[in-house]
């Protein structure tokens, strides 16, 4: 049996009721903090350019285009909804867990597959549990075949989210729709079909529109396939197929006997973010407010901050003099300007005045990132950074910066939770719509229709 | 400056009144051609599953879903017209033309080119001229993108005109809206990360579904770029850009300094199919239909028939075995069958049904197709084939079947075209309406605005 049949298999077999309370409850969590992200996202100047072009476009009515004030077509609203909950590049986030993968170039699987879940599963009023299965599912088969594929096949062009997002869409929306096996590996040829995204568009508004066209793919591979749609079975392994436009290369044992075996969102995690800019920057941006706040660091007694990065780090953010709010998120030098200004890297922070800010300027052009091969050597990790700060009264500070590997990462705390989600949903929601649809989120699995919770999540700012 | 910027100064320069009046009368012939397969696979399954998910879906009812009996958004609409297209694989092809090339791993530039440039044209009311314009500009681009890929890099696994097709639908679409050279720029941006489309799907529904995605993609990245949508510039040659996952190699002087310096197809030209199945296997068709009718030979008369073909024939023909119409397109033996049995190979013959006859199958046991590696050392070209039957009186018959590079292919006639299009449109219109439409398209630089055409070719049969 091939990767492709264990995944549909593993999908149409799946259901709530065999779901490990800790699944459950990890999932709500991603859901809660993924509509959060949607809801902060969805002004966004790329989010509503693509509102408005989808509204313009019409279609019919079923399903609600978050932070919008308006309903359109399934995959329309998968569309919308997946690019606004990545616009921020704040949404949960795959880390490396083992050595054969690496951080940075994971995916975000929440996102795509929630969108395009609820895309077909509000017209179809499903309930709460419905939504976390399929979530469930989605991001497990998004997790696991992203880590069939070895980190020098991310070395093509591709974002993991924009390419196997699609894939945990279909399972998502697959799963909401009843799809049998025959259907589910005929939508996976068509999801497969679908994958693109360039890398070169970080930094663009075009990154997280990958998020989105994954679970619009979800949402148009499951309604084609059943309607009777034909595509090549066993698409992940065939021979002109996923894996060899995605690099040549797979590991089919971490996929198969995988799945669930236990849910990858238990084992080794998830990761949620704190910061909403690129992973590959947060360890240092952590490490810099720490000794910002220890050390009572002003801009004006920095002579300079040198820091070393992984190779992965600068091949990856490829924006090291960003002009525009978005390319900030793609820098190393930008973010750490501002832990040391404002000792805080927060939701309204990446704009185009903040980056071209010459006070902010001005501390980033003290500041050189630099790639060091040696933080590997000595057993760090591709996010480790090594930061060192010359004062203008030549004292030294030095530290060393890591992230945990996956396995490792504290799960976020319902307070911390509540305090980033209220931050996203404000930016469209009254304070008090905010807050009731984070509790509903809370009790998600004893909802019996997820109308209300699009019906609150819908309103335009 | 670098081949993405001279593919978008191209597009913005391109003015009708320079074109040559060969190409204007080329690109009719393509156009001509392009709609009469839109119809013809308007009504195969695929197309019309699709065609009813789309309508479900709703939208502005601006553009023509042709065959089909309603209208649909303008990206809606590109994605049934241009999958419809290529339904039965019977649009129009580029050769190879020079040694760097190969025949069959080129792109079919014409159908995602003119369904993006009608879909966003007829809510527009453009004229002939401009659509005409629209499509040479369009198949230009598509068609100069897919020479600067080595053959070598086909071997991933992306069909050329589910990923180049995208690039010329842009190009097509955005000289419509009249974009400027930096939103063109944005437009490619976006087109080439929506590239997609794995030739593990041939011979299913899928395969022609992403030349229908490839013209949705030129639409929507057209309509976002023109709405202030950022993407990252110089995709195509840029570090993590789209020849990196195109295979990874490119030549940019297959692009600079000759786009339009002559138009592609000028010269060398492009091919109108004669059979509607892949290319690969029509010289062999052509030579057995000859020999049938100069031999007089029937199915019991023949022990067996030996067909050597080059290894791109055997790696690219994915279906030796074909159980569907489809895959039969995908076949060197069932088209050969027919070739034998009927004399000819038309549109109506690659059903699953024909596939499945016992007295087909009889004959197609009899064909053996092995890969020869002398064929292509000896001066053929990648679908020379060596032909030898073994009639049941011990007779010999051999034949090197073999089609002109190209530079040298006859242009169709006129009554040839006619011949080809009123067979395809009259699958789906009434006699009189087909000719109308054939009129109509011959003189279609004279049209003033496209709205009677569309009205022509919009009813379902």
């Amino acid at each position: 049996m091939g990767v492709t049949e264990d995944i549909v298999r593993f999908v149409d077999e799946s259901r709530f009721d065999a779901l490990p309370d800790e699944v459950v409850f990890r999932t709500k969590t991603l859901i809660a903090d993924a509509i959060g992200t949607m809801l902060a996202g969805s002004c966004e100047d790329g989010s509503r350019i693509l509102q408005k072009y989808l509204k313009q476009s019409g279609g019919r009515e079923e399903a609600t285009v978050i932070g919008a004030g308006f309903k359109g077509c399934a995959s329309a609203a998968a569309l919308a909804n997946a690019a606004a909950g990545h616009a921020l590049d704040f949404d949960s986030i795959q880390l490396s867990s083992w050595p054969g993968t690496a951080h940075g170039i994971r995916i975000h699987p929440t996102v795509p597959a929630l969108a395009a879940a609820m895309a077909v599963g509000e017209p179809r009023g499903i309930s709460g549990k419905f939504l976390i299965l399929a979530c469930v599912v989605g991001i497990e088969v998004a997790c696991r075949v992203t880590e069939a594929i070895p980190p020098d096949c991310y070395q093509v062009a591709y974002q993991s989210t924009a390419t196997m997002g699609g894939l945990g869409a279909a399972a998502a929306a697959g799963k909401i729709l009843g799809l049998g096996q025959e259907q589910l590996m005929r939508a996976m040829g068509l999801a497969a079909t679908m994958a693109g995204g360039l890398r070169e568009n970080f930094g663009t508004m075009t990154k997280s529109f990958h998020s989105g066209r994954a679970a619009e793919a979800g949402v148009l591979a499951t309604g084609l396939a059943e309607s009777g749609f034909t595509s090549a079975p066993n698409i992940l392994e065939a021979h002109r197929g996923f894996f060899l436009a995605m690099g040549g290369k797979h590991d089919p044992n971490q996929i198969s006997g995988k799945l669930g075996r236990p849910f990858f969102l238990e084992d080794p995690g998830l990761h949620i973010k704190r910061y909403p800019c690129a992973i590959l920057t947060h360890p240092s941006i952590k490490a810099l407010i720490e000794l910002a706040q220890a050390h009572d660091l002003a801009a004006e007694k920095i002579r300079r901050l040198d820091v070393g990065v992984s190779e992965v780090v600068t091949s990856t953010l490829n924006h090291p003099e960003p002009k525009t709010g978005l390319e900030g998120k793609f820098s190393v030098a930008f973010p750490l300007a501002l832990a040391l200004r404002k000792r805080d890297v927060g939701l309204n922070d990446f704009t185009d005045e903040n980056v071209n800010d010459p006070k902010v300027r001005a501390l980033m052009n003290k500041i050189t990132v630099r790639a060091d091969p040696k933080l590997q050597e000595s057993g760090g990790n591709e996010v480790t950074a090594k930061l060192t700060i010359e004062l203008e009264d030549g004292q030294r500070i030095e530290r060393l910066a890591t992230l945990e590997k996956g396995r490792a990462q504290k799960w976020i705390s319902e307070s911390e939770l509540e305090k980033k989600f209220l931050a996203c949903a404000e930016r469209v929601l009254p304070a008090d719509r905010a807050k009731q649809t984070f509790d509903m989120l809370l009790r998600l699995e004893l909802v019996e229709n997820i109308k209300p919770l699009t019906e609150l999540v819908g309103m335009s700012a």
